[in-house]
């Protein structure tokens, strides 16, 4: 409460408190009167819902917004299982392909060269969001039908970006984890869809979500999950006054969700950097900070990429980061 | 090109040029060269297209990459005609209604009051976005025949928000302008479907859309409306380091805008302020900073309302706002 | 108290409150324990002196971490009284001139339209803060000794602004109003020694300043003021993702810092915008948002200005802006 | 130039740049005119400078704005040598101590388990920059004795912060490096007084502050170095929108620099973690992202420190972490 607050004004709040079924247990400081309140469910009341009222100063949140995705909900690590690959397990995981499926013949190059390199998963978008109108926007269902084939060639397992409530089951039928990208992770109708779909989802953190903006966006998705939580979080960069680089590096989050959440974390260097040659260096991070696995851009000809180019590493950059991460990973006590 | 860059860098470059059918124009500096790419298209290339070349420093956009929404491509401010409200001329409109359609008595309550303070439209969700997946999420297809009831009783026109595009078509079936949310600015999928309904959108900017993302958003719709241009920008806030207000108040734009699009300007001072005591201060600031328009949330109970009640006015504040502002508008050269 | 916490744990922390001679109150919820640290002066405590014990989840402030700026502190609006000016009370002062005192004639040029259009101060830097050490760095005494003359001739008062603890003596010698820089806005040692001169001071908000730590540089300048506060705020723009204008406007602070300061309020709309075309949009908003007065750039010949010219507005554009904010003043209840 | 320019407004801009003797090169495309500003100073100039002449739609820098800590200007890595130990060579070093010199028995302890660690500085601030005036400010002149006999005894050098001209001499009798805290990045005055007193310089990231700025800053110092380049670059965390640790941790700008400049870069995982239990996995993302050094805060019993014990290791967390990252340095083809 303000400082100066009338005892009117606290039996106010103290009628809204129990109004919504919650408890109070006051504090009456020297200069102001702490009301708090406690119950439950406050998680899930809006602040504002006190702030309204009459010399109320400040309302602070002390329970946690979101609840299926925290680690007081579930205390051990959650390892989703797709095919018999596990991510957020000991071994780190490694997901690799072109931003966007181009043609047949440079998807199966880019498959071949990852299943060489070791890694689990072919990623490449059939529905690209583009933020102008008049770019590349994905070559659609033929694109799933590429990488499904790329699949069937090199047993790699299938990520890719679901843009559309009215795309899900089409896309769901050829992919093994489906992404939601940063432009869409408070597209809240979508989530609720790919949540019915029963299928892994990568939800990639928007380019200003905060930490609990992100773990909320989650909790969409599980409470369609059942016993199996079934969501991956991917950090991909945000958005900051500094433009050095395309999005500003987030891998210190990783620590910090490690204390909040259960979910298993990929780091996406890729968009983040924005040029090729910070790549490594970033992938480098990720891995020795603790990161489930990686999802990186490749292409075997970079200068004629229709998308994302400028981050895309060439086969023989990967294949050279690709055995540099596997001793930091050892170095860091885990494999990949 | 980077210092010490070689002839055969150069040659690269101008062959990608070449490639993408655009000419270069070379200036050789004394520390460095710069190639100039022309072409009537370079808007929407991708400037990674070039940043991947070896020895490329920068590649540097001189041409806006948003096309329709841009003052090049129409000279003359835009006037969206809603009924026979025009929006984008010399009176300001006022939107104004509750967060949520909650209850029929509450939405009309608000629909006579804000006929009486001289609105033109009636806001109210009836499909709302919700951070959590446990808050109140809207009465759906019943929000929408209340707020026609409430049309029909006091002729105000219907402003509410779409939030999935399988939504599109039973909203617009009841809506005057359908509003697309700040968090599905970048919902490219949502943004083709609301062009493709034939009715004037209401597009807020994005927590973190940079005014080229914005306009580019425009742009998807744009590209539907022919020649007549149907959508309306509306600000509402960015996110920044300062936590002071719900977000940073971006009123600094307008002027921005006015120089680089022809589209109208809204501005929506509660969802930026978060809470109602700072409503009236960043109204008058826009009406003063030449906006076209308000859309203000009020509820005849802030205490008791089932969302964002903290920067709902009363009908008492609002009134009281109304006519302050009018005089402002008057001293500012304009008529609301 | 992390959920989960032992007794133990909770006695840790309630020993440590013990030690800072503070008391404690228990709240014990369903979920989670918290503890009211109560005492005058929690806002002086640095909250890691808790967060570093075992199993505190979170330590939330809710005193004020500033003190004498503060609306607790001082209930009424100070007015800061400069020869017979008044900064804060109904009418607005205008502060306008050149970024630098670059030469005599252009300096008097100022001074005489600035007078002319009713502003009450002269601005001019004669120790200029160049982000590059090859910059022009300003006059230093000799430019001093030009703004005197000007308010020999004119009768403006001065506001100059200071970069080193070396030149306090100095510049206090000439200036009516020491500045303090966005850049120097923490430079605690520089605040004491304008505090110690007994001049008022205009203090300008760093780039990325927080409204906490805003009010807490004020502090350091305030505890040497003694009965008569001597702070005048100066928001200038913050930094964020959006670099459409030089700096964010940040004018949604007014409303804000009324809440929780008696200082007055001054906007500089030249630095935040940095092109002379948004200016006087800018000043409207301020005025209209309840400024205390403007602090604005004028150059005679801005194409030959040797800083800034960017943003100054010719003679002719700020007489027409001057006679405009008097117009929008008294529409917003105020003089100018 | 502005779609639209006019000949005359093209020629204005010609007979500017002839003024500040450079030379121009003109591109006329289908849309609009760009005139290139050729010169071997043009790093110098004010945009400003163009940006205020009629029809000029935009001022794009390609020369970079700072000098002497380019790698344009020197090509191969600075090795900034203290004592007899290289910042910046083949093995990173390593600054450990408590936040503030608080007395002589911790810092004694503190300076034994660095030495024990294997590190090669000791880190203590004596003179304390704090956002509160009320918070404690360091011992002063006798911290600074205490650090020298911490290093008579273990023979680790002293790293300690300057927050005011004044003190330079004094401190720099004592130091062996000099440390700009974020704070002072850009004051200017105080940058000019380290680098006249000859020794090397830890100069940290402002906490907004663009790359361009920061080594901007460095160019203040290092134009008072001679040939041997004196500064050391370090990076402490940005502010940005995200508050879930005390600053986002900037460890991304590690490559970027790489790219930009020959200067070696320290990281502080301390400061930008907020907290001790994220600190161990911000050092390890640094080592394995090529940083020449760490500077971490260490204190016997955090639970006591006077300043900023959350981010503070125990000893045993130190040590542990120390051979931890000896691993990881190996990994990563480095030494520690």
């Amino acid at each position: 409460m303000r400082k100066g607050a009338k005892p009117v004004d606290i039996e106010v709040v103290i009628a809204r408190v129990k109004d919504l079924e919650c408890e109070v247990q006051m504090n009456i400081g020297t200069e102001r009167t702490v009301i708090a309140v406690l119950g439950a469910n406050t998680g899930e009341l809006d602040t504002g819902v006190f702030e309204v009222l009459p010399n109320v100063e400040q309302v602070v949140r002390m329970q946690k917004p979101y609840k299926l995705a925290s680690r007081d909900f579930k205390k051990d690590n959650s390892v989703v299982k797709v095919g018999n690959i596990e991510i957020g397990g000991n071994q780190l995981v490694t997901m690799a392909g072109p931003c966007a499926v181009e043609d047949r013949e440079t998807t199966l190059a880019c498959a071949r060269l990852a299943k060489k390199c070791g890694a689990q998963f072919l990623r490449g978008g059939a529905f690209k969001p583009r933020t102008s109108p008049f770019a590349f926007q994905g070559l659609g269902e033929e694109g799933l039908k590429i990488l499904a084939e790329a699949r069937d060639e090199t047993g790699l397992l299938i990520v890719t970006e679901v843009t559309s409530e009215q795309d899900v089951q089409l896309i769901a039928g050829y992919a093994d984890i489906l992404q939601i990208g940063a432009r869409n992770m408070q597209n809240y109708r979508l989530l609720d869809a790919v949540g019915k779909a029963h299928k892994p989802v990568l939800l990639k953190r928007g380019l200003t979500a905060t930490i609990d903006e992100w773990l909320m966006a989650a909790d969409y998705i599980l409470r369609c999950n059942g016993d199996q939580p079934n969501v991956i979080l991917c950090h991909r960069g945000i958005r900051t006054f500094d433009n050095s680089t395309r999005f500003t590096f987030d891998v210190g989050v990783i620590p910090v969700l490690r204390q909040l959440t259960h979910l298993p974390i990929i780091t996406d260097p890729s968009h983040t950097a924005g040029k090729f040659q910070y790549v490594p260096s970033y992938a480098k991070m990720a891995v020795a900070g603790d990161t489930d696995g990686l999802i990186i851009e490749i292409h075997p000809n970079p200068k004629k990429a229709l998308c994302d180019g400028a981050h895309s590493l060439t086969f023989s950059d990967f294949a050279r980061l690709c055995s540099e991460l596997r001793v930091l990973a050892l170095a860091a006590g885990r494999s990949m």
